[in-house]
């Protein structure tokens, strides 16, 4: 069996942390999956991956002690189940804005009788023959609240069985809500928003989860009450580290196209 | 014609900074293309790079400011070719202690009559059909200078024509002069070879280059003297970006195998 | 012309045995392509595949006596589109539950006016220039039952036409029956569900397929009129050889983690 | 801000032709890319791509002066999504039949408010922080009209807000009128329904394209009012080429299997 | 047994053309193979390919009627043993110089006692058990004549047991002769020497052989006593095509960086 | 500190049993990496493997029980050092002849002062900070004896200090006495051969080696003293797992071309 041990964490209150994957590149996860973070988050949906990618991330972070776990592209049987079959441990699961959405996910998720997964999975046998005995227990299942209708179901969709807790997606959020995502920190109907679902969160016993760009966000948010908090990239290490580098040595950071703007 | 701002920028006596890469991961080679950086260093000696790897990078860095170079993984002749086939505008070679291994290194980069290079070009093609007329101009040719033997030998391995410059290699280095590379800096014997070096670059006219490991001591260097400077690595950033945030996170870097020791 | 001999096989009243990939692997596949067997299908539903792996299968594969076939992940009209497009001559259908579903499969699989693939093909140029006069008449279309609701519709399912024959899911009919899959051979509400499938492909005309895990167990349902039969896989060739090998040697298989226990 | 130059000319009323990219392969990308056609698409419906490839070949079209655009599989919010936030300019969607069609596909295409695109992006990074500021101007954005249905609402299609033009689907096009594609040229039902869809575009105001597969098809085309115009592909300058090599070289194009045919 | 009809053809006097691919990419050596052509030269010291793709590309080669060859990177026992095991049927390998090299060629061909090629092969496989039976028979081994020297030794090296023919490079061979390979066309020094190698060939009844750059060449030379000649490349069909359509648009070939100047 | 358990377990006197992959594909690895072997060797050699699938293989042995060893493609210190730096614990070096050969194997291998590995590894970094310290130690070091010559300097090959120990190929072997490798078995002057290494590798006390092609031959190996055996190989499982399918089936083994033959 392999052990989720940061689900385990959040279940007893603790908040975990993770780092996510935008570049689609193996050795950069391989280098993440012992640096100490308690889950790795390979996203699909925005990140710059190809499925043949995924499967080699996966391997590479196989090793670490960090979980491996993924957003899917989009609310999808298929595609959860292809992330399930290649090994994740955690899956997040963007734009689901009703109860309905959710039960899909579950059913995605789970085998039956609990779910509707389909019986057969590919590289997850490196976990043993008792694969389907414990990937229930151990897989966690994050549903993106991104959206006031979301926020409006909050209850409704955490509550669905099978669902371990969420994930707000403070950029689409704000987009919804009529904010531009890159002026809604401390925005109060953005703040307001975010308090709700923490509360339905409170309410249902589910884990309430956080997408911070920063580490001090995420320690604000734990804080906060939210136990599933990301708190950085892998480009946004390598790209902050060779700013901070440009400017120390002198040079100007890239005037046109590129990163560096 | 594609110019070396790079080397012009040495040539001028000013400093010209790099980053090198050791992960193989086209993506992130393109992430750091437009940060600023003078030069990016594609390390095919120490790096996790393939040669499909070191093509698809190439690729990825055809657009950025920064200059494309690459660390041939020995001195020789089709390594070399191979390289500037694929379109490096500059080559650093390891291990280079005589003045015979210096000749080998300008024969390998320069078209007859300058040298032996073959005729014909395979992704370079990109820079356009004069390729053949500019190429032995922008072309910086760097030799690594880092044992006993080539601090010896710096005169005669620099005043080679067809030779630009030198990258000291302080690991390397290190373990010529019997000192453990960890423990190098500040050790008298090593800043003596290294003050050996680059008064051969200045007898001989030819660009020094160091391979810092950070960016103080690319500065420090800068000052010293030195115009070819690394001063970071995409590994570099990325764990140090991810290991600086778990511990702001109060986790623990895990204890066992891993980049996170 | 390519002609698919495993379905002139079938048609003919005779089994037609394959092999499933699992592990997206052009070698392997080029290694039994030309084993014997009569065709290979490519598991793209749980196997580990991604497109890209799936293109390098199909060109391995191509030299092939073997037929190459895919299962694709879902009843999908774009994703039946792109296996076809890179040249399947067989496609297997997952989850097809009722006449709807199977309408909608042979749609996705037919040129117009049969169905409404749409025109233009990538790969599938390999195959020359009079590939759609022939494709509809070679290609194996074959979907797959495996729940009870599919069982209850067999005959309205594979009466539709452009339907090849069927394929049945031991796996995931054994939990749509409430039965483990695990324990499922031999179960009699398992046998009875599978003995209807047959009869529904013997009233309709169309050809019976069951997903066989073993040599064994494929003869025995080639006995009962089976006719598109699986009888092993890349994997399980694999690591019932490592295994065989391992317990020979003396040495334990590993305890723990892995396609060992 | 990155300019799409061929939507500028096109919205200036001259035709602007592009290149379709068939074969996955980064490197035939990169050696069209200055070739001075003014845009280039990616065919991820029939051609053979995977999406990694998809993500190297936009990397290889990066430093080109050719628009990098793609027609997506099908028109799904995801799908259109990941190309975006790959880095295309330009998007083409297949198989449009209805203005609900079309409207899903503006959705897909532009931020909220104008539609709704969910806010992160990959690779498109490298155009710099001000991305979400220019995007859905300069971003083409064209339907493929190619069937009677879609003739029929070509007006109601092409006034949908953020939709830039259309992209007229020869082949499909034929099929749905009854006519063998290969015999579509010159038949009068298919070009009095190609005549409508132009004075549905200038009724509009829409930008009218076609995919005319030779030179003299597209020269035609232009004459005819039509301003997004493909020209040629990939897999057709390479197969003719060879051939024609192959004839006057005084061999035998090869009888049986292959492209040669 | 493969039949290498290629050999067959130049051993009955009849010339044999083939086209060279520089881009790495299966799908083009996949679309070429069944042009017509004879024989399809993977370039592997100035093309475009790293290991991992040669491997895929002779993978796309093995259902095609062209031989599939390959020009080693350098006169290498290893380079060329892996090109051997990796399934290819004739090898080419470039810069011969003297009877020494090309005895080290032949060395490395062909399995003892006629050679020392080592006991093992790989992808070769896929020719049947009795590959080393016939390899040495059907494998075409030929050296490139490209230098001053190489013409004074053409008898030496032509003559050493196991070496079939020669591979003329002019653009090595006029940098040698101090000529500019872009004028070396019709140089009387050129064309002197270029008689003196097909005189060799004839006094040792081995093939000779030319890379010609275009077809009409290739047949020039053929009638001149050529009998393995390329005649074409896939960048150069490609690009060929390219530049036409973009002239017959009335656009302009990109000035600046680029195939296209 | 990763402990390499099957040199352990080779010092204390026990057989260490190993499986070669010949197959370039990660998944193959990944699935055989925990079935109880000792090892797992990558023939870099004779293998179908690129650089970069090296890499990808290496990461899907890291999580596995079975010690990641490689076989270099020869006696090259780049070669072994990019092994070394990729994270093998264990190389094997082909056609190693004479002393001298042994002593630029152990110089490649370790670090000065005991040898002249250049300083930085790549992945390797995988494995921690403390490397260089123990890496010496754990890295299992053997070469190839498997020429007459090689018999002959056995012990002066073996004494060399840093080499660890040997691996007899007998393909090679045979072919240098004169022996057809396919008729080796259970000859006289073969056995008399492999005997005198035994016999040389007990005297300088040093692990003897050999490359068994079936279990069977293993365990007769192990018995006579041999402590490095390989037993079985991908290639192997999986063509006989499905040649013995097909004659199960009463399918014929396809006549012609193929691993079938
Ligand atoms: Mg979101
Ligand atoms: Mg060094
Ligand atoms: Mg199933
Ligand atoms: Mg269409
Ligand atoms: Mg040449
Ligand atoms: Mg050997």
């Amino acid at each position: 069996m392999r052990e989720n041990h940061a689900k385990r964490k959040m279940l007893a209150g603790q908040p975990a942390f993770g780092y996510t994957l935008q570049l689609g590149a193996p050795l950069v996860a391989e280098a993440l999956a012992n640096c100490g973070i308690d889950f790795i988050l390979i996203d699909t949906q925005h990140g710059t991956f190809g499925p043949d990618t995924v499967i080699a991330t996966l391997m590479a972070l196989s090793c670490g002690r960090a979980v491996p776990m993924a957003r899917v592209a989009r609310n999808d049987y298929t595609l959860i189940g292809r992330l399930l079959d290649d090994g994740v441990l955690g899956i997040i699961v963007p734009l689901v804005h009703t109860r309905e959405d959710a039960r899909a996910v579950a059913d995605a998720c789970r085998f039956p009788p609990r779910g509707m997964r389909s019986w057969g999975w590919g590289r997850a046998r490196v976990y043993g023959a008792d694969y389907p005995e414990w990937i229930d227990e151990e897989l966690f299942v994050g549903v993106q609240i991104e959206s006031a209708q979301a926020v409006e179901n909050a209850e409704a969709i955490l509550s669905v069985p099978g669902i371990d807790g969420c994930w707000i997606g403070p950029g689409d959020l704000a987009l919804s809500l009529g904010i531009d995502p890159r002026r809604a920190a401390g925005d109060e109907r953005q703040e307001r928003a975010i308090e709700r679902v923490l509360e339905a969160c409170r309410n249902t016993g589910k884990i309430a989860g956080y997408a911070a760009y920063s580490v001090e966000d995420a320690l604000y948010r734990a804080q906060q009450g939210f136990r599933f908090v990301t708190a950085g990239s892998d480009i946004g290490f390598l790209v902050q580290g060779a700013l901070r580098g440009v400017e120390q040595l002198g040079l100007t950071a890239q005037v046109g196209r590129g990163y560096g703007e």
